[in-house]
């Protein structure tokens, strides 16, 4: 069973009527005040499957558990305002704990949220859980589903090969969507966290649409430029590589979303299309792209 | 180091400006309407941690999962509202999903609340991480804080042993302190998870108070009867076990405590003092009780 057929199953399952959105989205979100929704999320990295004892320091582990549920919030259109650590440890370490908790000020420091409780418990492999909780204006809520037929996609930053160097600095996008939400009409959003290939086609069946991507113009990371040996192994790695944590959305044509939010490149990559086909288009060539993403199962 | 020098370590480095409690309580409680107060919550079951497999049914796990996070609702006066379920698993199996999700919505459909996110990951042991969030009115929220020398301590149900049986058939104290908060004025509140010994001490340390517990009246459950010797075995399995999941109060002494709720007794186990001692009196005898409840590290 994969892990798309497991979600489905819990859908169907636990379908929520006080919930103004339950599972299925990048955060759940319920009713808060008169213009404010409350949005909420959980993600976790477990050792040997996120990260590698050594390789990376406790403090930039910290930060990625972070990074990657701030991620949620942003791909809402949302503010980080809360989060919750739920810490398996084998042993009491306080070395371990202590360079977590620095990661996890900076990221507090930076994106201007606080933690506010969490939970302590003994395990084999380590495990650092998020549950995140931020505040978005209703008017400004974004969701997979809202894009139409003829929309053009758009990505931040630049994608492909991030478990190289990327994944333990993240920058996750709030700064940035937040500016594109406040001037611009944006009708779909989603994190790209499994990969592009996977993360777009997700978006898809929300919307039961599809798309053509415009692969020469997908922004490659330098690492990815490094590791490959050619254009087309450089869209592989854009397409299929996880871990990027950039922001995927949609607007109309007449939308005119700017290149650039501060020092991060916004690019138009593809448009979404009437018809349930995932196709790139390089030199004249159509090509079928399949969901190669990451997936846990 | 011990997992309350761990504690006070990020209580002293995650301060919370925003939060009205932040970590330190049974749950984070934040602002939510003129009315309401908005309380958060995460517990984490971890398999040989917290369960074993085939030892108890996953249905069974699933509903334990929910009812230790219920059971900080509970403490703090509160109505669980929603929840967020990370899922680690070692490989994809319906049959554990299945029958977990049944233990959660039964847990859903008896305390009226709603799954609408979560997170599912590889893990070498499984972990079922609840995040779960409630509400109380603000004139009926229970903290540790609260209580004064000479207030008395309650306890709902029966301790000691629940190892043994009850921790997989829990019945999360929601209604009875709903009850118990709604007509009585109660002055602090916690609930026992670690064992009786080591979460009175928590509450004390958090009065700056002590405590004289009247062991003799203390409720002790069938399970501890059964495997008890004598009297002061019996006892010790009701301070010192953990895995209650009941809910300890204190009350001045001019509150009407009723001796039951519905089906559940609620016992005068002993009352609070000025004096840093932790004491208790069996036949005129003094004890001294220590800390020696469970802890993870």
């Amino acid at each position: 069973m994969k892990e798309k057929e497991i979600i489905d199953f819990l859908k169907k399952n636990f379908k929520s009527k006080k919930a103004f959105i339950g599972i299925g989205d990048d955060c759940a979100v319920i009713e808060y005040s008169k213009n404010y929704y409350l949005i909420l999320t959980t993600d976790v990295l477990v050792e040997n499957v996120h990260f590698e004892k050594g390789k990376f320091t406790w403090t930039q582990i910290g930060k990625k558990a972070m990074a990657v549920n701030l991620s949620d919030i942003a791909a809402m259109g949302g503010i980080p305002e809360f989060a919750l650590v739920s810490l398996g440890l084998p042993e009491s370490n306080f070395k371990i704990i202590k360079e977590l908790a620095e990661g996890i000020k900076e990221m507090c420091k930076k994106y201007k949220f606080e933690i506010i409780g969490g939970n302590l418990t003994k395990s084999k492999e380590i495990f650092i859980d998020v549950f995140m909780v931020g505040i978005v204006e209703k008017k400004y809520l974004k969701t997979r589903k809202g894009t139409k037929s003829g929309d053009l996609i758009y990505v931040t930053g630049s994608l492909g090969a991030s478990q190289i160097k990327k994944q333990f600095n993240l920058e996750p996008r709030i700064f940035e969507v937040r500016e594109i939400v406040k001037k611009y009409k944006v009708n779909s959003m989603i994190d790209i966290s499994d990969g592009l290939s996977s993360d777009l086609i997700k978006l898809c069946e929300v919307n039961k649409l599809g798309f053509k991507l415009y692969l020469e113009n997908l922004p490659v990371s330098e690492e990815a430029k490094k590791i490959s040996k050619d254009k087309f192994e450089e869209i592989l790695h854009v397409l299929n590589d996880g871990e990027d944590y950039e922001i995927l959305f949609t607007a109309g044509r007449e939308e005119k979303i700017p290149e650039k939010i501060g020092k991060i490149k916004i690019t138009k990559i593809g448009e979404m299309t009437g018809k349930r086909e995932f196709i790139g288009i390089l030199e004249d060539k159509i090509i079928e792209i399949k969901d190669k993403g990451f997936s846990h199962f």
